[in-house]
């Protein structure tokens, strides 16, 4: 019996790169290496299919193959899909098959174009009726990229008219004030309580989480990093949590450059095993030997920090 | 006494240009002659120092010199001052000394930068609060220039929440909708209704008026369009005013290019005798021989129709 | 043998609405009569999947339904098709696929995130690299949607450095003197020329074939108006010309709006017979009653003054 | 006789914060006080006026009370100030009060509105003709927030055709491939290199140095920190200058969030006595206790690390 996200959801959803042989095809074998990677990190599960999956260069039958493979190796694991589409048609075919296939939830991103938030807001009141009341969503909060930026008081009103909307994926930039504002409007009676994991390769978590935050959502290629950093917050060690978070921090903020960090994290998963290449599809970002040089320098001075923390 | 602008004010406030001599000096002797041309084509009201009248290349001299000499001139006639800027401390010193001097109203336009609606509602908010509310405001709601596309539930919280907040200056694009759907918010009791006049240019003006607006509120070289459109509107000719407004249709879109449309309505006014010359201060368009040569064509094609009509 | 663009091309090629039935289902009869419509209409080709043909929200499959009925309906007139995507590889499949079924020539728009001109050159030439040397490619020129502005420069040097990128689609906007820039550029030896036809609804067409432009790649729902804009102006009857032009000009500058406007042209297409349903693929514009009449209303003024001129 | 930056300029400058009072008056002791501290962190130099000096909240004679006070009081240290404005007549007036003052350059940003790249080079080219060959100017690179995203061909065509563009401000992100770029260019003959410091709070400092930077162009609070780690770097201690930036890197990351990152800075400042008050001018970002406590916990933080490494 599938489990689904909710509103009490928490932990660390891994944003799930997509593996490509170097000739573009997808890499199925990859895709089990990388599924079994995560998971012996600890994860509280996966998101497939997001922003940094290059989803938008995959055919709908790739990304049904990728939410096949993916999920049948996922086992218990939950796992939330993207399934951000110009369209809702497309949306709703890949988010019902998602489901079919036993997903937790569909991440969805207010798609591009005028961006009034009223027209938001109505974007997503069709996207939550052609789905149907028993899908749990994701919405997916991050201006930077969507170019829409989107008030406090419009993600509590979809929280509130629309049950299944359980989770906001926060990554507007700044956005620690917003968490803080979230969560105070949960203090009155009759709001229920949203479930907030946080993305933006997790730069701000230990202020995140501090704020009212439940997690991580994001795509790091040191997952454990995240999910150490989140388990001892909610053991209440916050100091031992950000000392831990800190000893990642220079790599992760490398990491955390928009569009061409995925060349670097995706370079990192090889190197540590979990994908057989670092190709992305093109036009993707391509890492020089400078650039590779720069990062595997970085590697090493992480794992020469967290050998001297012992 | 000053004729202040309210939620019932209607007619063609045209948006003035700034006249500069050749070196980019102000021509004060241009303003004058610039507001008898618009007094004489019977415009309702001025707007000064609005985005095509270069306000942002001015210093706050020279736009109090703009404002005291223009509104010296303008008599009776009713004048809006824009007082949009960076800082709300500068905007409040224009707008009180414009008010001090007459103005009818002042106009803002959303401040660039995070264009979340919590954050314009709370910028109005403060604008409001620093002018006072005795100042009538006037919402200029332009996308295509100021980056923050704006619900129409946003501009009616504002209206409502603030009874100074009389009128908006609607240039949202496409925008026809959102003019009907103001209009039907204001059936309800108790929603106090909107001047709403229309910029971008005037280039809907008949669908805007049919859909409830007011007037315009913009910059047509040929301001006895824009007045005559409305007027015939008004009496309820609805064809003569679109067969009217249609004659000038070819010139008023070629008027209507964003950022070079400026210096091809500074060269009708000069051609027709309102400036001494075209020029705008740097980084500004500048017309060539070509550019000319299109431009009179069309002044001569526009003529030559209205002659037609008789 | 297939007809190829190729850089003297002019004359009018139509932009293709996607007909969908209600429900929105791929309307293939609709299709069919659509190109039927179009060809009646006297254009020199049609082209299809552009950014108002609602590509976006077709399936890979869908898109080659699309081709290949358009195409086998086609007949002798030369079919351009839009192949902008994501990814290069699905680009360049969909290219391929509509080379092989005859296309004229494919359309390109630089691909949005990062828009350095650099990365926008490179982008072109990995597109080129990838379809081959003898596929012929249209840079589509479009800022206001891609939020790509490109300099002439950059123009030129694709179309030097690029045998087969033989066309611009010009919708820069203002963009009038930038199609002199790039006429002026041809003045030079050893410039090969560039076909241009131009987009944007053709809201400057008059004055972009006096400044060099070859015809008009673009949507309107009268499709006569621009082919005998271009044939008048071709047999050097300018001032007829833009007589034409003018008469059709109040409903093609209401047409002409973003987004929006593609309900309407659907809508006229349909009350003209050559498409059974106006509808679009949500999340996009619906017309109300408001919105049908103020158009019907447009579209009756139209035939009142084309009946006039006689 | 003044000290003028040049293509071979290295080190800090540090963009100056501008203190206000409460009540939003420009707090002159403060300044003096600011520019004091300044010196004393060993900083190579000062920028004031930058975007995060709130310039555009700043009167014209504000900006040359704040460009007097802070001059006279800096003494031998060299002072760009940043003069970007709308129009160019305004840019070269404060700029040729800030050159008689002892300036020794002038930064300018690439004007908004219209982002070709062909229009950002005529720009520069206009604004180095008003100026003077004689004024070196810093082409401050920062599409973050003027989304005016340049190709590194164009900062080299600048460099090269204007001789006073001896400096590149680079806050580009991603950005260190550019760096990689522009200093790979230099080996060709006869182009001459630029002077490239770094903004982005320094986000990415060890390894733009490592790439070729000659320093820091930014505003962190705490100066000292950039001025060890770029003084370590020309040592040749690359890894001790990376140890120690890592040390303050959480905290300038926390400071590092675009708009509201200013009023952490202030508040910093204003902790270490290096103003009296963190307020920021309307409209800018406010604390709340929240904000304060999650900030002055990061400080504690940062201290007792340093403590640590003794």
């Amino acid at each position: 019996m599938t489990q689904l996200i909710d509103r009490t959801t928490r932990g660390v959803y891994i944003i799930a790169a997509t593996p490509f042989a170097e000739d573009g095809a997808l890499d199925l074998d990859s895709l089990d290496r990388l599924v079994d990677f995560y998971a012996e990190t600890g994860v509280t599960g996966l998101t497939l299919l997001g922003m940094m999956g290059e989803a938008d260069k995959l055919t709908p039958e790739e990304r049904r193959a990728v939410i096949d493979r993916m999920m049948s190796r996922a086992g218990a694991l939950p796992v939330v899909v993207g399934v951000s589409d110009a369209g809702i048609g497309n949306l709703t075919d890949l988010g019902r098959h998602a489901m079919d296939r036993g997903a937790a939830g569909l991440m969805v991103a207010p798609s591009r174009g005028p961006a009034r938030e009223d027209r938001v807001e109505g974007y997503f009141h069709a996207v939550a009726a052609a789905l149907g009341a028993d899908v749990p969503l994701v919405f997916q909060d991050f201006p930077l990229t969507t170019g829409v930026p989107v008030s406090p008081a419009l993600i509590r009103r979809l929280s509130n008219d629309l049950p299944q909307m359980v989770m906001l994926k926060h990554e507007d930039w700044p956005g620690l004030t917003k968490i803080t504002a979230l969560r105070a409007q949960e203090s009155a009676a009759d709001v229920p309580r949203l479930s907030i994991l946080c993305g933006n390769g997790g730069l701000y978590l230990p202020q995140e989480l501090a704020r009212g935050a439940d997690g991580a959502m994001t795509g790091f290629a040191y997952p454990e990093a995240l999910v150490q950093t989140v388990a001892l917050h909610h053991a209440g060690r916050t100091d031992a949590a950000e000392d831990l978070f800190d000893a990642y921090l220079p790599i992760l903020r490398h990491e955390q450059q928009p569009g061409w960090g995925l060349a670097l994290r995706k370079h990192i998963l090889m190197r540590r095993g979990a994908i057989a290449s670092a190709a992305t599809r093109a036009p993707g970002p391509r890492l020089t030997t400078t650039d590779v040089a720069e990062l595997e320098r970085l590697m090493a001075r992480t794992e020469r920090r967290l050998a001297e923390r012992g």
